[in-house]
């Protein structure tokens, strides 16, 4: 089998940088390029987040590109503060981590998407982990993209549980539900990876104190910005006992779909306040043959927590 | 095996006549009462349609019990006009039935139902087709029928598709949201028959010109109410191209599980505006090792169907 090709679209964030670490530390796939896009930090931040990551591990030969700046029905974006709360304002937890020597790329992010899916069709993975802003620009640009890209394995949406943002609404998809609403309606083969299993995917300081032992550049860093992430998650959401991996389980999905249950579904996402941001089935389409949405509603957690730990801390131990 | 017993509780309805025609036609149950609850008729007009249906199909040794009149939070109930517009003001799609000979029992339903959950325990499966308000009742006043109820089937909620009262509410779960938590939240084994699945199983006069053809009193009468029901359905939901079989699939499902798709979740319901009824998964209690409740979110429709039609058809053929 290829090795299989992947994007990461980030917010940069603090689990876009273990979802940089998990595809890095994974040796079936080749992580092409980043795109950024805004959402915990301004798409340019992002961007330079998502250097500063690569550099961190090792692989300034990674580019990044820089999206759209903010959703598809507004003309400018700030970061919202519970945001700063969770991510800080830098977007990785306050850590210092030095600006990266690499620069970003003069293409654009939606002409690398449609580039590298005319390039790689069936062989890409597109994990986009913020708003959908970027993707549904390429699919409105160049639609055929949606038979040329073997997946497209979104952190996003809720569909069992409630929203984190609003009862109905999650962060990633309320960023501009109209994007989110195209790409869900279209014909890609999309995986989603919402709440009802990142929230089940838990870490603690128990596993952040093995990445500090390790006494390595990238473990230490890793474990201060990832600290900072499990306090905001003790103070906002108490009864979950850690923090979520939202992102990394994205990419270990998309790597790995046996680690979810999934159920099949065509989906739309709501526009209107108040239900604004809910993923949800479209009615008129739940009798079609096909879906072209499987939907993550359970998920093997301590096989997945296992494997996240396992490859972290074998990619930090050498940087 | 033993022979399952099963307790229906209807706001009897176009649909919860089909779902006594299913339980008299399933050789495998012995349905040993009809508890009325409000909704599509007030419940005393349920208990007198139920009456009508059992006379019907010949089955007057079974008796009927009246439920509350009103959900556990209001002190009225009126019918709402959608509930007319579907099932006729007289609940039976304006087709007139005798007055059934036999009467309703003195004993309540609540009483009832805690009374068969004692004698019967695990062979007792209980399927409420409208609001929750009569097993919250018979829940508060006897908790420990929990342990000894063997399911509670129920029709009601919607979890990955949009409700039909709001865009989160379903109209059995809607007329009461508060009785419907309570019983989610409870330790009752519970199986959900939302409108996740109840949508993907529909009549059309095809199959109700069939049961005219029989020339049974119960076959034209029951194609007479359905084609009602069937008529509301393309004048409110033309997208469906049929009318779904609700309640009836609730009983298909309680009585062979495998008919549907099922994900285990702890839920509970939404009790405040705009989002109230929405059923929906609790985050506090997602990390639990154990599930109470078995979402059906995907149905084998031929499977369901021919089965539907097969019991059906034999039942009226004799009556």
């Amino acid at each position: 089998m290829a090795q299989k090709k992947m994007i990461l679209d980030l917010d940069t964030g603090i689990d876009d940088a273990l979802a940089i670490a998990y595809a890095l530390a994974s040796d079936e796939v080749d992580l092409i390029g980043i795109t950024s896009t805004y959402g915990n930090v301004v798409t340019a931040e992002a961007g330079q987040n998502s250097l500063r990551i690569l550099e961190l591990l090792g692989r300034t030969d990674i580019p990044v590109y820089l999206g759209l700046p903010h959703s598809s029905t507004t003309d400018h974006f700030d970061v919202m503060q519970v945001s700063k709360d969770i991510h800080g304002v830098n977007g990785i937890g306050e850590v210092s981590l030095p600006t990266a020597p690499r620069a970003v790329e003069n293409k654009s992010a939606v002409d690398f998407m449609i580039e590298a899916a005319r390039q790689y069709g069936d062989d890409l993975i597109i994990v986009p982990t913020g708003p959908m802003t970027n993707l549904a620009a390429a699919l409105a640009q160049a639609p055929e993209i949606t038979a040329l890209v073997g997946n497209v394995t979104f952190m996003g949406g809720a569909l069992t549980v409630p929203g984190n943002v609003t009862e109905v609404g999650e962060a990633n998809i309320n960023q501009d539900p109209a994007a989110a609403d195209q790409v869900l309606r279209s014909p890609f083969n999309l995986t989603m990876v919402g709440l009802d299993v990142t929230l089940r995917t838990l870490l603690t300081k128990k596993e952040t104190q093995l990445w500090r032992d390790l006494g390595t550049k990238s473990s230490v860093a890793f474990a201060n910005i990832v600290d900072y992430y499990i306090d905001a998650y003790a103070a906002l959401n108490p009864q979950l006992h850690g923090c979520a991996l939202h992102d990394p389980l994205a990419v270990g999905v998309a790597l790995d779909p046996s680690l979810v249950q999934t159920i099949g579904l065509n989906m739309k996402v709501e526009t209107e306040a108040p239900f604004a941001a809910r993923t949800v089935g479209d009615v008129d389409r739940l009798d079609l043959p096909t879906t072209n949405v499987q939907v993550a509603v359970n998920v093997d957690v301590p096989k997945y927590l296992q494997r996240f730990m396992h490859r972290l801390t074998a990619l930090f131990a050498h940087n």
